[in-house]
């Protein structure tokens, strides 16, 4: 499949092969590897909005009815680059060490910051559709999937932590942390400072204070506080307090 | 040079008094007025990207020669967004009463969600340039202007308090409250709660920890937190240390 995307090169516009499905073979897989990388270096450098599917095909030198057979749409380019993302995350952070659930979440923390890293200025291209789109955003329906494996991450650090609260409670500080992780992902995104440097400060005052943070939970008013704030944050954002709970 | 701008809309394509320049008439205002909220209109609905000054002219029935005089770039229209919502901000805000820091930065905030909801579908259609731009954005070097106004309510807001703290603590706190109004304005243009109910809530639950936190502020390590974040803040976010401090 993939030398049939080489040769196609001088063929585009040709479609060949159409009635043939992609299939689930390596050779299939690694045709849409290297569409999709092409298709998120288009977006990251023309913007979502001016990027087409005709475009992408052009730089991939094939088809636009090959192409169309693996990414139907320009939102698909997102929801692969979703779930990408999001299985890199996992993979990285399935070395979690026990521990106390602070360590844990800032581990997790530290690492979406890792695994992004390296796709920085392509992110950073697509935060028009990563923050401002209601249905391809990171809080839409669509990246779902992605974003309750990212969640699930959050969740399991504080839960399966050595001094995990009681379970509504170690619930909630999960999501939080993933809300958390959004925000210090966007400012690190906006980071004007050479290397993001501010970024790594945030997170190292962030790491500092917590542990006298954790230490107000004791209180009853703050715990109520925090379920208060989750069960908006499940309200508000994801819009669904069932799933995103489970 | 409103009726020339209404009589134009049969003649569009040919500038007509192109060397005249729009000059600061009460009409020339009110033209440049019409011409901006169908400009804001047009980019609300289509988004950014998608929209041409060719579309806004041929909205407001005038030549882009016409159109051009006022407003010479996309950009120039969301500059304009930027001025003319600061500036309902800062007179709205103008009523600021006597009080504690607490209850005039709450004030601010509340102000803040006031002024801009009649704006929402508007602000909505255009979060991808307002949070995704580096040039265009609230972060953005054009949007300094109309940033340092809004944000110099809220350390007013501090620093005129009946309680303010001691100066580079009252504006660090100031810039900080600044910074939370800016994501819960994300959070409510993202919120998906009916009239975004959620929004409300989640002020309400801040405004009711905030007496507990800012009780913390006495311990030195508190205080040495927060004017460590905002250090960050104004190196990362505002890349101006020391305009943004003054």
């Amino acid at each position: 499949m993939f030398t049939e995307i080489k040769t196609s090169a001088n063929t585009a516009g040709k479609p060949r092969g159409r009635g043939r499905p992609p299939g689930p073979t390596a050779q299939g897989a690694a045709a849409k590897k290297r569409l999709y990388d092409i298709g998120v270096k288009r977006m990251a450098r023309h913007g979502y909005e001016m990027t087409t599917l005709r475009d992408v095909a052009k730089d991939a030198g094939v088809s636009v009815g090959l192409l169309y057979r693996y990414f139907p749409s320009k939102r698909a380019v997102i929801f692969a680059l979703y779930d990408e993302l999001s299985a890199d995350y996992v993979t990285t952070t399935a070395a979690m060490r026990p521990g106390t659930w602070r360590d844990r979440a800032l581990f997790a923390l530290r690492s979406s910051l890792d695994v992004l890293r390296p796709h920085r200025t392509t992110l950073r291209g697509l935060i028009p559709v990563l923050v401002g789109d209601p249905d391809e955003g990171v809080f839409g329906e669509q990246a779902e999937f992605s974003r309750v494996r990212v969640l699930g991450v959050f969740q399991d650090a504080v839960v399966g932590a050595s001094d995990a609260p009681p379970r509504p409670l170690a619930e909630a500080i999960g999501r939080l942390f993933y809300l958390v992780h959004l925000a210090v992902l966007l400012w690190w995104l906006l980071d004007k400072t050479t290397s993001q440097r501010a970024t790594d400060a945030l997170v190292q005052l962030f790491a500092g204070i917590l542990p006298s943070a954790a230490m107000t939970l004791r209180l009853p008013f703050v715990r109520r506080f925090v379920l208060s704030v989750d069960a908006l944050v499940r309200e508000a954002l994801f819009a669904d307090p069932v799933k995103a709970g489970a």
